[in-house]
């Protein structure tokens, strides 16, 4: 529209004048066509994510005019009432200035508002206005008699950024729209921004394709603005709404690319673990078992309950199909008590036949599954894991390194990626009992490579945040910590200070100004306050720390020629901790049948991982990256609990 | 060395010759010196991975006369016995004919040798060969008195190819490193192959840097050549050592790549959703348990034993340190009893406080941790889920796409891959307990879009195996499925077919060829007889089959205006079934809710789930790809647990 006005204003110039003008105007259009052909869909939805047209160097201003739409949910709006105009539910929308705004914002506007809202709602006969949830009933409110226009600014969690949408209220009721967290997707125009202030464009709504409002604005946790992020933990379902947990997870997201990157990048392959297992990789007590005794004994006291499916049958359940087979025969009672229609009855009699048939089918094939099972149902007093469904005590997998070393010791170097877990009942900010590790086993490696693979691990994803997370990263260091650029900047670019536990704890011993909880002794194990002491007050830099006695390090590490220390190394990162933990594995299979039995483990479960030491052994090393402390280390968050989706710890579980 | 005697023989030829013959000889040196400077070592390793050398376009030819370090496992190996040479234990080696030589199998020559070299062995003095597996043991067979030449055919997991390294008997006895499984790591020169055949290049070994021998030939699986898989599966830990596993690990990498890839190249955001889960996403009976409830009834048995370890202490064991205080006190009562020495027995008896002291910290700090999950411990004669780890009964997931629901309606487009878990007792070909799972969620999406989605995505990993795995393919098309490759080609180039639910049911029962386990009627689930039959014998290639009966899909997909079917889809490849199952998941509250009600599910639990709904609902669709099935897909491997590196499945667990 723009490149037409300056046309005919320049009518009355010059030729040449002219000349240039139309070459302009060409230009531009030829341009404009170009955007208009440059806005990519989201490719399996009609609509436009919103980072494609806000990312753009423009800020969307050259797509002015475009048709699209667009989808999201309410960050925050505003309602600006007027005049009540003629009715034109047809006509294009109409840009330039508003008569009547208010600016003013949503909570004052439903503080000030409700109580008009509902007598025109109870007017209109349109009843309690919380209880209204679909589209069904907004043709009532279509003909509220009080227009105005709605701003709303909606996010779609593809970048930080959220657009203005106008809505006109003669399109959705306001009471609706202008309730944070409601979801619309709309059909409308990009027009430049009406309302002034910091957008580069607004897009005003023609149609409103879909609308999931919030049904109980005081019951929505989110209606609140800035909530703390602890008691957001209590809404780990709604929170991605929040701009911090949104940020969170594209850092998250970009961190995974990081990871594969770089192992990939180095040669490494990929090698999925398993979750449950047998083997206790550290000698660690507190497991989580896997069973199925439980449950079996639960089935038992309600076996008309179960919805058991069998596996063969694709994806049904014989509750469903029972549950269709009442209300059919409801459906058939019905019909015959009304008589009304023969021929419908007969149907559904034969309907109700074969749904009989079906369960009779699937019930039958349910208990010869059944059978099968019986063997393995247990009453609690007599708890035997011969019993269990593996016929042995199993659990979730605390660490995947040995399994990872038994592919190392064929395809030389390899790394995992997947959930550990430590049932602990200590209450930290660093742990819960569901974690994400990157652990990688290097064949032909020794303690020395492990630790400079470790180091450019960090520095490769520390590096690959600050390179690609430039939107979310500037939301970070302005909302949730102002030093953290600088932080990772350091990590990548310093050298890590690497030093012998015995010198670690000679330094520990001089230090006067602090009191530990632990004594510092040659053998003690470092604890976290250590740790931190050392990285944070003393070099204020990543510190690796190495050859640790072989009492503080599981049973696996390869023993030093000293017979006192072994081969273990933990990365400590200043205001995390220790993020990663590795070391150079026994090879010799003497030393380790030795240290298993000094420790008192049961040597049965580790035949498996001397087998490999017995026939083909190599020196090999590896570590353990705590992925989710690395995202802490990103973005300067303080608590584990508020990096991941949805975190379990000890007593804390909601879904 | 080369050139070096071309120049040589030269030198009585013309001046025009000789000139052109040093510029060919700078041309190779220039070369050589140019392949010089290209052997990248393994990044963390001073070895040289093999795909190095033999996936170059010259499969390692010009680098002939580099000094490397190579390490790897035998495949094969032969020995050729000379006549005993003058000693020449540090001259270089001297390439060229050898005499004497011939050429047998390995296996050929243990059973014939065996007597002999056992014979020489105990007249050495070296005791049973088999208990050997240190390189301390090596010096006596150093100079044992039968010369040979070793060629073995090592390979590092790093591509199919192995490379000939050639060991004389003086580096190291040919009775170890004959043995397949053998580890052996060598410093040595690239060299034209000596033997002639297939290779391009061998290395000279000249000094053998580690050696990791098999204890006992017997006992190593994979000591007889080409054992079928099934029998391959009793020894997960060794079997990526054999050619088609290491093959399928590396086509599985590339798989797990190519999902990642196609998703963020699509705008989908990763999120970990857990592994641990109160929300029983499918109505899905056989789960597993995850409990504490078990292992703390055992520790209470057997207290002492428990080497429980507090998690502030990192990595610390009390076990550990209770095992190296006896052996302290052990010390120190020898070094009073001999009473050899009193500074070394005050230096003892000091050690031996200072342990004890720490050994009091940990224990006390163990006993304020148990104190805490006393409340946890419970008799198995009352089991209640209260006193559970999570406070109420945890399953390991069996979908991930409840979750992946929650952060869909917040960030649009999202995707998730992770292990999920089915406690199922039924064996099968297709399942297993375990399995990796890819999952996508889409907000504003619906079935049509989810199922041209999960089309591409299919379409996406054949074409990224196709085009990324040729060497593995070659090998794959070879020894296990003769068709593969025109599988996936068909798969990548042809549209799948698309039929509803009801259409699918008609052209089974105009099947009359067949007699199907479970009879064909509309509203009966498919079964996998029936889905075969649909890819396999009538449409021949991939099949998507939507609108399913609401009966037979879980009680989150949307429900279609005719009030029977729900919008879901399954897609089925010939040869492996259903790889893809999807849906658009419900977004009207009411709807959901009286689902749940109708098929008697436990609404508490989903009370979450209906919270998405309740505030600011979207439409959404999305699906599941069980990965593991797609290895399935691209290897043309006929049972799951093949392409597993550790399966799980009923009873079966063994590591």
């Amino acid at each position: 529209m723009a490149p037409k006005e300056e046309a005919s204003s320049a009518a009355n110039e010059t030729p040449k004048k002219m000349a240039t003008l139309q070459l302009q105007q060409q230009q531009q259009q030829q341009q404009q066509q170009q955007a208009k052909t440059h806005i990519p869909t989201c490719n399996y939805s009609k609509r436009v994510v919103l980072k494609t047209l806000l990312s753009r160097e423009d800020r969307g201003v050259g797509l002015v005019g475009e048709r699209i739409v667009i989808g999201g949910w309410v960050k925050s709006s505003k309602e600006v009432r007027k005049q009540p105009p003629l009715p034109q539910p047809d006509t294009l929308p109409q840009p330039g200035p508003k008569t009547g705004e208010k600016d003013v914002t949503c909570t004052e506007i439903l503080q000030n508002r409700m109580p008009i809202f509902r007598t025109f709602l109870k007017l209109f006969g349109v009843g309690n206005h919380a209880e209204k949830d679909s589209l069904g009933g907004l043709a009532h409110r279509v003909q509220h008699p009080v227009f105005s226009t709605v701003f709303l600014q909606i996010s779609d969690g593809s970048c930080i950024s959220s657009l203005q949408v106008v809505v006109e209220s003669t399109l959705a009721p306001p009471g609706q729209i202008l309730l944070n967290g409601t979801c619309i997707l709309v059909e409308g125009i990009i027009q430049p921004p009406s309302t002034g202030g910091k957008h580069s464009i607004e897009v005003k709504a023609e149609k409103v394709l879909h609308l999931g409002v919030v049904e109980d604005h005081e019951k929505y946790p989110l209606s609140k603005k800035r909530l703390p992020l602890h008691t957001l933990r209590d809404w780990a379902h709604f929170r991605p709404r929040t701009t911090t947990i949104a940020s969170i997870t594209r850092i998250r997201h970009a961190l995974t690319q990081a990871t594969h990157n770089f192992f990939q990048n180095n040669g490494f392959l990929y090698v999925q673990v398993p979750v449950i297992t047998t083997t206790d990789s550290e000698g660690f007590n507190n497991k989580f078992n896997v069973t199925t005794l439980l449950n079996k004994t639960k089935s038992e006291e309600e076996p008309t309950k179960g919805s058991s499916r069998n596996e063969v049958i694709s994806g049904v359940s014989l509750a469903s199909i029972k549950a269709s087979l009442k209300e059919k025969s409801h459906q058939v009672e019905e019909l015959k008590r009304t008589d009304s229609n023969r021929e419908a009855l007969l149907a559904a009699i034969q309907d109700l036949k074969k749904t009989n048939e079906l369960a009779s089918q699937l019930e039958a094939k349910e208990k010869k599954e059944k059978a099968k099972t019986t063997s393995a149902m247990v009453k609690p007093d007599r708890l035997d894991f011969t019993d269990d469904f593996f016929s042995c005590q199993a659990f979730l997998t605390v660490s995947g390194r040995l399994h990872l070393e038994s592919y190392a010791c064929a395809l030389g170097n390899v790394y995992s990626f997947g959930p550990r877990f430590k049932a602990q009942t200590s209450h930290s900010t660093r742990h819960v009992s569901e974690m994400w590790m990157a652990e990688a086993e290097m064949a032909f490696s020794e303690l020395e490579e492990a630790m400079s693979c470790a180091t450019d691990l960090l520095k490769h994803l520390c590096k690959w945040v600050l390179e690609n997370c430039t939107e979310d990263m500037k939301f970070v260091l302005k909302r949730v910590d102002q030093s953290i650029v600088g932080r990772l900047q350091s990590v990548v670019s310093t050298n890590f200070e690497k030093i012998p536990y015995c010198k670690a704890i000679d330094i520990l011993k001089q230090v006067r100004e602090k009191k530990f909880e632990l004594n510092v002794e040659w053998g003690v194990p470092l604890t976290e306050e250590h740790e931190s002491y050392l990285a944070d007050e003393i070099y204020k830099k990543p510190v690796i720390i190495y050859d640790y006695p072989k009492e503080v390090k599981p049973f696996y590490v390869r023993q030093n020629d000293d017979g006192k220390t072994v081969a273990a190394f933990d990365v400590i990162v200043p205001k995390v901790g220790a993020v990663i933990r590795g070391s150079q594995n026994e090879e010799r299979v003497k030393v380790l049948r030795t240290r298993i039995k000094e420790l008192g483990l049961s040597s049965e479960q580790y035949e498996w991982y001397l087998d490999l030491r017995r026939n083909g052994t190599a020196k090999h090393a590896g570590f353990s990256l705590t992925f989710d402390l690395i995202v802490l280390l990103a973005t300067g968050i303080s608590d584990i609990r508020d990096v991941i989706p949805f975190p379990r710890s000890y007593g804390k579980i909601s879904n």
